[in-house]
């Protein structure tokens, strides 16, 4: 079972698609008609157009290439229809539907039939029980939720448990204007589970970062060495701190795992984990875009004292270091201030002035320093440092964060070429702090891993 | 000192008014004309107008009510131009320049003559070392950070030690769509400090809650003492978990207090402490928004389990109880879902049918639940089961939170009846889990207290 079919397929059979508003086959179909590709609209009991495309009475009489299959169906019928899939050689489908693993023992039989039925086509079923999955970039909506149009293409995969939490972590990505590589709904995960999926977008070009929402899975050690296998960088959140078992059984039909025991783990094999969906996010666009540091050393320049107060603190209680600069680092400082500033890390510039951009520079040029964390409140009339920035950025290979707060829409449309430029723009200082700490878990993690491996 | 001539003037004077954009008597000048009142332009080298307003040689020439200076001039001559507003009856003053105790003991010593000045001439002096205050409802923009105007007029006022961060979380505020009540950057407090601002915004009527933001004081108890007095629900973010010492004390000239000790301080003086800029609006937002509970317990409903499950962790990882439902509650929740759902608490309710405003109000009425969080993902499609939400924040006289992510601008378009109608909306299952958190935390802390005092 490759995924191509899945991720990257020719032409999508909508089954089930349906003229009525609400339902889950017009709703799909109205998200798949964004497809670069063919779309059928399947549904033996219907005639005409649907948003453009004709109805086909049955998958199997579809005339050109389908890899993929929407299945907009009931639960007791996904397996009769899946079969004809098979016969059909549709390659990949998605089953949105609920009433399997998680539905007690009717719906786990009828679970088992589904996973006989893709093993003897070798069909990749994403689900049951999912809401789908999207790739921007391709106008790939296979989802039934209502304007994931509005999803831009971005840099990080986005790999959740739960459709839900796969939905609000791009309708977040949105909302922040930066958009997703792709998202994924894994559900009972039938044959496509996380390792499918990691190792699929470890090998898709607009994906720089994996973001993982885990509840739980029964192959802990499976998903861990894909993990450590895989080139792309890889962050994970795991939710079920507290035992809320039942509830996570009833939902995907998984038990959650011992959240200890998980966190150690992806620890060991270099994956940071984050405490929610926010920094979630924020530390896979970090760990995406931003160069892998020569070590965890972090300089912060900060135009407003009290957020650099914020920022160094929290990067202290999490253990990265914040060190005293070099003294030639520590001279040009003081010429470049007035003094009454403070000069030490972090650095308090005061309100922006001309030097702002040689501060920037000369704290990323200090021998010790090996990430840099900038935090200015915007200020329409003064602008971003945004060509000290850049040069940072591009001249030194070195990570740079700047997190910000300030007026919309103008923070919004001032940090864009910032971003175009490679520099991470977070939102609040706190969600600065948190991409730096995920950055700086993983670099140490991997250089753990490095440092244990035989030679050669 | 009373602080109505700060924060509720009938005029006020801008000395060091500019004319040169990026001043900083020019950006401040051009926020305090949008107040009400009169505003005046001082400067003595100056002549015409400025934003329509005729310039005046000194404070003691203008003819009108003057009751706040806002002094956009260098640190040495702030002694001087204090002594002539106090001799023209001038009640308040904004000092916004740094070089006072936070620089050495030049600094302190300045700091000094201004304290006494604030004493003997009964100034109410906030600053020095602040970007100032907004009071959005009267149009009382006395900052010199651009845009300010755009901060709507909302329920909570920020108190923050650091000028920079009560501008980061007014702006968060504004990004969000709901604007504060007022906004105060403390700065080095020569006369108005934590204590005199809460006991002013505890009877300022749009004022509904307090957010704190706490890098440390000399007064600790003082503080502790006031927040148990006011009636004003107050929440607090305390700054300085590492040793942040040097850098904090150079910027307002205060000491960070012992993290640990001034959290326990405030666990006992009934105030909430949050980890974040975040948090604390949040919380504050839903403690000023939202009725006393009767108890701790929250009854989850969720449309997507995924974040309902991070919601429920959450909480359990708090100690807050999600409880089981009595008897009644789970039969009626098994008639009104479909049996393939999960009808404990949390409540999945599956994707929003026509019973999903009876799933919510048959939570709210069970016997053991005394707070409601709903998360739903927002599809325009759907909506949101605003009746059934209004219903029980106006009839059960429960608290009522939703939680949502989507797709924007659908998402804040369609949270803004459900917050005018007494819901409070948060995005992301995290922060809706963290504002339930602070609340149950508050009740808890205010139920001590009273149990703890003495009859009569």
């Amino acid at each position: 079972m490759g995924l191509d079919d899945l991720f990257d397929p020719a032409g999508i059979a909508v089954i089930g698609a349906s003229e009525t508003p609400g339902k889950l086959g017009h709703d799909a179909m109205a998200n798949a008609v964004a497809f670069d590709g063919s779309v059928y609209p399947v549904n033996p009991s219907s005639e005409g157009t649907l948003f453009g495309e004709r109805f086909v009475g049955s998958v199997g009489e579809i005339d050109g290439p389908v890899d993929l299959a929407l299945l907009c169906i009931p639960a007791p019928v996904v397996p009769e229809v899946l079969e004809e899939c098979g016969k059909a050689g549709v390659g990949a489908a998605v089953v949105y539907s609920g009433g399997f693993a998680e539905a007690g023992d009717d719906g786990r039989q009828r679970q088992s039939r589904v996973e006989a039925l893709a093993n003897r086509f070798d069909i990749g079923v994403l689900g049951p029980n999912t809401s789908g999955f999207l790739v921007p970039g391709r106008n790939l909506l296979c989802s039934f939720v209502g304007e994931v149009d509005r999803v831009d293409s971005g840099t990080v995969a986005v790999i959740a448990q739960s459709g839900g939490v796969a939905h609000a972590l791009a309708f977040q990505a949105q909302s922040e204007g930066y958009g997703i590589a792709a998202m994924v709904g894994l559900g009972n995960r039938v044959s496509v589970g996380f390792e499918e999926a990691i190792r699929y977008f470890d090998g898709h070009p607009p994906t720089d970062a994996i973001a993982l929402h885990i509840e739980g899975t029964a192959d802990a050690r499976g998903l861990l060495e894909t993990c450590r296998a895989v080139e792309t960088p890889v962050v994970a959140y795991i939710v079920g701190r507290t035992g809320v078992d039942g509830f996570a059984a009833s939902h995907t039909g998984a038990l959650t795992g011992d959240w200890d025991l998980y966190r150690a783990g992806f620890k060991q094999y270099g994956v940071p984990t984050v405490p929610g969906t926010t920094t979630l996010l924020d530390s896979a666009r970090t760990l995406g875009s931003q160069p892998r540091p020569a070590g965890p050393n972090v300089g912060v320049v900060t135009v407003q004292a009290g957020p650099g107060i914020i920022i160094a603190d929290r990067l202290c209680a999490a253990g990265v270091p914040v060190p005293e600069f070099d003294e030639a680092t520590a001279d040009r400082l003081s010429e470049y201030l007035d003094g009454l500033t403070y000069a030490a890390n972090p650095v308090d510039t005061g309100r922006p002035s001309p030097a702002f951009g040689d501060v920037i520079e000369t704290v990323a040029r200090d021998s010790g320093i090996d990430i840099l964390l900038v935090y200015q409140l915007y200020e329409p009339s003064v602008g971003y440092p945004a060509s000290a920035l850049d040069s940072v950025a591009e001249q030194l290979d070195m990570p740079v964060v700047l997190a910000t707060d300030g007026p919309e829409p103008g923070v919004s449309d001032a940090i864009a070429p910032l971003e175009a430029a490679g520099v991470t723009t977070v939102r609040t200082p706190e969600r600065g702090a948190d991409a730096v700490i995920a950055l700086v878990e993983y670099v140490r993690q991997q250089r753990r891993l490095q440092e244990a491996l035989p030679d050669g």
